[in-house]
């Protein structure tokens, strides 16, 4: 195969438009010899459940699987039996970008409550949290949450604990969207099961793909309550990697040193070298919180198109003329200076 | 990450205990670097598009996923309205290794039929082909064929055009299950077209991992109908890969050459040498034809263990003692002839 | 069987509170001795499917179903392909009443706009009517409008062919909930097909239950392609009546004379003459338009309990105090009366 | 409405060719007046929740729906969690005759069993026993068995202990699809509770349509673990009727008093009469022990068609001939002889 791509070329439209990192592709190669068990029956898932219980202490543990939807769709099914809803920020990937399969593929009704900020309270929580024993209602018996959101906020410790004592007094268990979990790890200075485990999370979709992985995902769980049937549903649910190796030595890549860390902390530290760079700039406003690796900002409306012209990214609101700008792994200083003073040159 | 296997392993258990070919991985390793559009807006899922129509004709599309068994449900949710029901063998992988994925996640009947060796025939489709109209039967809309047979064995052209040819008269489309498609072809000696487009296939799910890939599966398609929402399934299926290119480049590394059919020769030559090594063995039967890379034999029940024990294969019938041994892109004269020296010592 | 109810109360908590009309108990009846055809093999179906083309015109059909939860699911799933979604208001009973059966039972996916009066208009519709060829978006494919809608106003055939005419040119297909469409008919002085088929409706749940059946929904469709597979759909989501001219038999008390206008009429003159009767009282804000048989009102704190504890109905909004207040077939002057009289004390 | 049909015509087509017994109807009409609490909040579902408990003993509970295949759907949803298969016999309702709804609709993977009379035994349903913890494989967790069965055989109270008992030792449980239960206790002259509750079976389908009911299926389960959920998937299901007096109400009719008993022991009655005359035919032979109200016989071949224009019957094996003739709650001995003398005119 020849390589058709330039592979100098950056973007600010999504961290998955990142390739991956050497390490993990060096895993990959390292990993391809030879037979092992397919199905995770192979050394390296194995390693992977260990390194999980170290990563997120004893009686974690993790399935991998091949697509964010597809975690979160296996997680919130084995989280609640057949008739459960689960609450959701209206503007949670699980109900805007998923296609309807939650819905149609998980056979759950989700319950949304529009946020100002992507961040679910237990004040916000309660405007779906009834209903209970009402036989025309979906019960609710699930809150999912992300982390880091989709507007690029990050929940402290103590407001998902907040999240997780409510849900748990009405009943209901709690996942949490990962897909960008690293990145609110290293955004926050903690582990990662200070923002999971250790303020109450039942399951977590963890995402590598967003973080350097070329293809990979997974779903960690902190009781067998929670994984209960999840290696049924995951088959289930077409996500089942036969040459599951593959995933899992990426997952060992990322996770057995630091690489997760130094990966979400370059591009966390990009986001805010971009946000503050954009923000001295006249007719700038930086509309949400840069606490990960998003950037969401209102550019002068004469900059945007040559803007994006050179650099990609995409309308977050086309009504407010806000974008989002990510960063990624792979973002360099000299990739955000450039954007900061193509926008300097453009508002003159 | 360390290597944690022997490489040098290599067993008769399955086509995806193997690893992956290197001109697979140095495609990703080719791939990854720099930014690139996610979700197919990439040049590899461009290229691939046009490899696609250079392999089976004009109109060829191919929609890369993530597994057998999502290629199978979002081909056939494709091809069928809501209402249908899918005919297909009694030994399909379909109906027998995919956790109900079809029913559950696809909402398909699956209506079966016993063979003898894997193969439907007009005949047989007749004795589910029926009942169009009545409202309580599910409505047979499809047939779905697998290539090379979950019982290694092959259809001829004729015999496939015999199939699409009496479906079509009845009103109804033909999927092809082809995660050994390349094997298909490779032991029939013609091009991939010829047992799909060309015998009037409707759809293909057309597979990478068994011969060689780390991780893909597509759904290729012959017209415009057979693709009918087809991307909105792949997403609602969880199938849709964000970092595209990377699926896109291993089924690039393996059609744009002759890799698929040197993988696939391989690994078909490699089952009839050690189909006639163990044909002259006493007490050995070999029970199907061997078409492709599966071998189902009946060996004396006291080598069994014994060579398990030394090359790992799994039972396909305990009753009568039937043992299917699957041949691999990396298995060698080497490891077939070990096995048959194993067995004749131990025959006696 | 015993009676065990007193059937002289009334309530005004639902319009299924209410019983059956003596004449639909008739049919019943009439139609119980001997031997018919089932599952709509008998001539009670036969003679609906004519009183429906009278009633709304050549080509028009109608299919019994059991509950209106049923019959949209069903006729939803018949107005669109696989991967669609319905575009609804946020009131809509579709979304909020039905234990997400169209979400899983038909996989659905509901895309909702929160309107002022449970009233959808063009631009409303295009809060949500975007995205088509999103391959990560459920296409919107279908609007789905309550007639009379759950907040007891009634559009106007202008009002929905508005709806239709700028639904289709955007290719999407039209479903009416008409649970109370014969109230809405009845409160507007037209037939059944001015706010249906005339105003290019593509397919109606037509409800009988809220208008005096015992039990009795069904679809009816004005074109082929609006009822494609719905049979089959009907049996799949546990719609088919075994005996099923007991239901047509219903439908037919209702539609062959004018038992469905004197019905609503009769309801919805009820509504105005009660909310004509509060709005005079001090401290009472009626909150809706009452088109139909529904008052939606906010009531003076201190009388709701007591009127409650004599009347029956339900909250609307605590938040608000808003109540909502149901007149059915069976209502009179004298129970209306009597809970104006009782607010006209209660308020001093 | 105008009667458009015979009453004075009887068939042996179906037991649901039949119409209502007059006690049901009378029911009906007696529950009809006045205003009561939808949706199950009425005199005549509490006072049915307590006619099952005197029926079937403490702690037995009964949710009226409106299909068998509902009721199946429901119950076996309520019975296992959502990575569950049921097995069941190949010859069973669910799988033959409900349009796929147990698969599509509820979740369910069905793993068939051939049976020679209908009927699982331990020994059979081991056939599909087996691959808990397989990850590839839909988990059995429930065996389904009808009483009494589609071929018209009755299990004894033992022969259902022998499955409860086999499959509670699996860690499987236990659903009855009683759609013709009444005819089963009818014909063992036996309570229904000998053959439900007091032989292991932890929820059934009880049926009423087919007894004598104008319209109405029940789940009746004898655990709080077998109700898990049951009222939301009613719901959910689209299986919740609003009115639900009328439902119950039937049901009282039915279990009340003795007219379960009554009008299945007539069907019963008759069918054995059936089956005796016609034994005594030349060229006749019956097929399937007649347990209750089914015969199942091959009749000469010149004489299927005039007798099938007189009485009305459907065939059930096209190549051998084989019809099946159902009795009802209305079939008379002057219906039965003639039947007998007209065959016996035909045989010459």
């Amino acid at each position: 195969m020849t390589r058709l791509h330039d592979p100098s070329v950056h973007t600010f439209a999504s961290d998955n438009y990142a390739g991956a990192h050497p390490e993990v592709l060096q895993a990959i190669v390292d990993a391809a010899g030879g037979h092992v068990g397919s199905y995770g029956a192979d050394p390296y898932t194995q390693r992977l459940a260990e390194v999980v219980v170290e990563t997120f202490g004893e009686g974690a543990t993790i399935d991998p699987v091949l697509t964010g939807t597809g975690a979160n769709v296996a997680a919130l099914q084995a989280l609640t039996p057949r008739w459960a809803a689960v609450i959701c920020a209206t503007t949670a990937h699980v109900y805007t970008d998923e296609g309807g399969a939650p819905e149609r593929l998980g056979g759950l009704k989700l319950l949304t409550v529009p946020t100002p900020d992507g961040k679910l309270t237990p004040e916000l929580i309660d405007r779906q949290a009834y209903g209970w024993g009402d036989q025309q209602r979906p019960q609710p018996l699930a809150v999912t949450i992300t982390q880091s959101t989709e507007l690029g906020t990050v929940y402290t410790p103590d407001e998902i604990r907040a999240v997780t004592d409510h849900a748990h007094t009405l009943g209901m268990r709690v996942h949490l969207d990962g897909a960008r979990l690293a990145n609110a790890a290293a955004s926050l200075g903690v582990p990662l099961r200070a923002i999971t485990r250790d303020v109450g999370v039942d399951s977590v979709s963890f995402g590598g793909t967003k973080n350097g992985l070329v293809l990979g995902e997974s779903v960690v769980t902190f009781s067998e309550e929670a994984r209960a049937g999840l290696v049924y549903l995951r088959k289930m649910d077409a996500q089942l990697a036969s040459k599951m190796r593959f995933v899992s030595a990426q997952f060992l890549a990322m996770l057995e040193g630091d690489l997760w860390l130094r990966s979400a902390t370059r591009a966390n530290t990009m986001a805010a070298r971009l946000a503050a760079g954009l923000a001295t700039l006249p007719g700038v406003t930086v509309t949400q919180a840069v606490d990960a690796n998003a950037v969401f900002v209102v550019l002068p409306p004469e900059t945007v198109e040559p803007l994006r012209a050179a650099h990609h990214f995409y309308d977050w609101n086309r009504a407010t003329g806000e974008v989002r700008l990510m960063c990624s792994f792979d973002t360099t200083e000299a990739h955000v200076d450039r954007f900061v003073e193509d926008a300097r040159t453009l508002v003159g």
